[in-house]
């Protein structure tokens, strides 16, 4: 009996990691999360990840062949391989899949994560049949992932676009990038709980919230408030929805996408941060743009829709052509 | 002899139009502006304009033959022929393309006059042999023309980017567009104005610039006046840079060009926009973009990289193929 292909998808962050078994039509066979732990270094990360991959394909190595492994990593590079200095992870500038081909005989190939979301949203989610359309990831940090004319839009350096770091409070919140008042200092898991204490010191309300340090806030406790009536923390998700709402019409400004798709543990909390941010954004738009972008929650199972893009970068890379100039085919056909 | 082929390119602007007969290799046999005075109504200006234009043809006829006119105008949109409320015309929606098919028999072609500088630029200019850039026009207003992967970017709409209307200052000055804060309220040929009559009320500089009354300045007399030392003037171009550079690094942010080539009246000054507009750009970029995206002057002649823009868009539209195809199937060729 013929083997059936297999990729692995890996979706890199700063707190989990996710890899994912993928098949040729993008159904996931087995993923896995495992902690990422940043501070334990890369070496030890590289063992212990590719220790659990090699173990679940040991137990389908009967049925399936590997063909590739596709990562999705913060600041990663595309045509170097490397992850470079991400804020959320403390390994300074590695090439990572010159690394884990140390692991493996397959082709390797690494992406910035939300262009790996970008690209699974395009194949396998709410992004099918459209243009132009923008991903953005709200974890730890917020990424962006853009695709224009159904290509996944890279600089020269095969970079992508940092929409997170649009400067949208200048002199405002102290950034890991170096910079004051980036936009994912106030719109992330990490900027809505910023919120909270700025709200905490400006109001008088009665908060659960007033019982929790700082470093033992999440989003999802603060989503879970919302939900409760906590006041502080409806407020906490009304001004982080102004903001991101705001940004994201100066964005659609220049890009005019069809749709922006979000995903990302923040966007779990639903309407608490959708209804603000639609409501804002709306306001925002030019009177030509009004009622013409849809701002959508993924339809992909949280943490995978990066590593299903992963896992088609590899399978296109292994055909000898790149996604981008595939995708730029295809486009050209339908038109 | 077998006629030459001409096509006729027409920029559209608030205070002046030009138009001029461009041969296939971009050369221009002739050019001419003419004011638009929008006041008058638009079937007036193209009474003038159309009556312009065929005095000129009649002098040529006999070497040229017309093959189509291409049109670069604010709000204009590609898909629909239709010139639609822009703030610097008091037009209202017109069909501009069906206007001018009554007097001509040729194919007409309109686009945005940022989109129509950006072809320019892209076929004649700076823009030549770049994949990913910015063009910017600073006129009576900012307009905007980004080619991404080759490709101008378009919306399903057929409209472009208005990167002129993102709200760099929430609550600041009011636009022409119903908003408040818009960028081109602070850099354009206005915005400059309407900056020197906020330094003035701010500072005690003595300044030439204190005679002028609000609806006597120009861009052109703060130019002139700064080249002389005028500390007022000097802030101005200070002030506006530094709006623009902050404005350009946050697009840059997302975009990643490998360049952005302004042009417009307000470029006339050189180095005292320039020099400010990069050192706010530089300053606020990301770490991993630093000394990577050059600003630079259109090398164009002023005025016509819109006039040479709409040329090309006439002319491949003859041929059978919008240039936007057109473009993406040459960038594929080249990869």
């Amino acid at each position: 009996m013929e083997k059936q292909k297999l990729t692995v998808g890996i979706d890199i962050g700063g707190t989990n990691t996710v890899f994912g078994f993928i098949k040729d039509d993008g159904e996931n066979l087995y993923s896995k999360s495992i902690p990422t732990l940043p501070d334990e270094g890369v070496h030890k990360f590289i063992i212990r990840l590719t220790g659990e991959i090699k173990n679940t394909y040991d137990e389908h190595r009967r049925e399936y062949v590997l063909t590739g492994i596709g990562i999705a990593a913060p600041s990663a590079n595309y045509y170097l391989g490397t992850i470079d200095t991400p804020s959320n992870l403390k390994w300074g500038k590695v090439n990572f899949v010159t690394m884990m081909k140390e692991y493996f005989e397959v082709p390797v190939v690494i992406t910035n994560d939300s262009n790996a979301a970008a690209l699974g949203e395009y194949k396998f989610g709410l992004g099918k049949g459209l243009k132009n359309f923008i991903v953005i990831t709200l974890g730890t940090g917020l990424g962006s992932g853009i695709i224009i004319n159904g290509n996944l839009l890279y600089s020269g350096g095969g970079l992508a676009g940092e929409f997170g770091h649009t400067i949208v409070k200048p002199g405002g919140r102290q950034c890991n990038c170096g910079r004051t008042g980036c936009l994912e200092t106030y719109v992330s898991a990490s900027g809505i709980c910023r919120t909270v204490f700025d709200l905490l010191a400006t109001y008088n309300d009665r908060s659960e919230l007033r019982r929790i340090p700082f470093n033992k806030i999440t989003s999802e406790i603060v989503s879970d408030l919302a939900a409760k009536g906590d006041s502080i923390a409806i407020k906490a998700f009304h001004h982080t929805g102004e903001i991101f709402g705001k940004a994201l019409a100066n964005l659609a400004i220049s890009f005019v996408p069809e749709a922006i798709i979000l995903f990302g543990g923040l966007v779990d909390a639903g309407e608490l941060l959708l209804a603000p941010t639609r409501h804002h954004f709306e306001e925002n738009l030019l009177g030509i743009h009004k009622g013409k972008v849809r701002i959508l929650k993924s339809s992909i199972k949280n943490g995978m829709a990066a590593v299903l893009g992963a896992s088609i970068l590899i399978s296109k890379k292994i055909n000898g052509r790149s996604l981008i100039l595939e995708m730029d085919k295809n486009i050209e056909k339908h038109n």
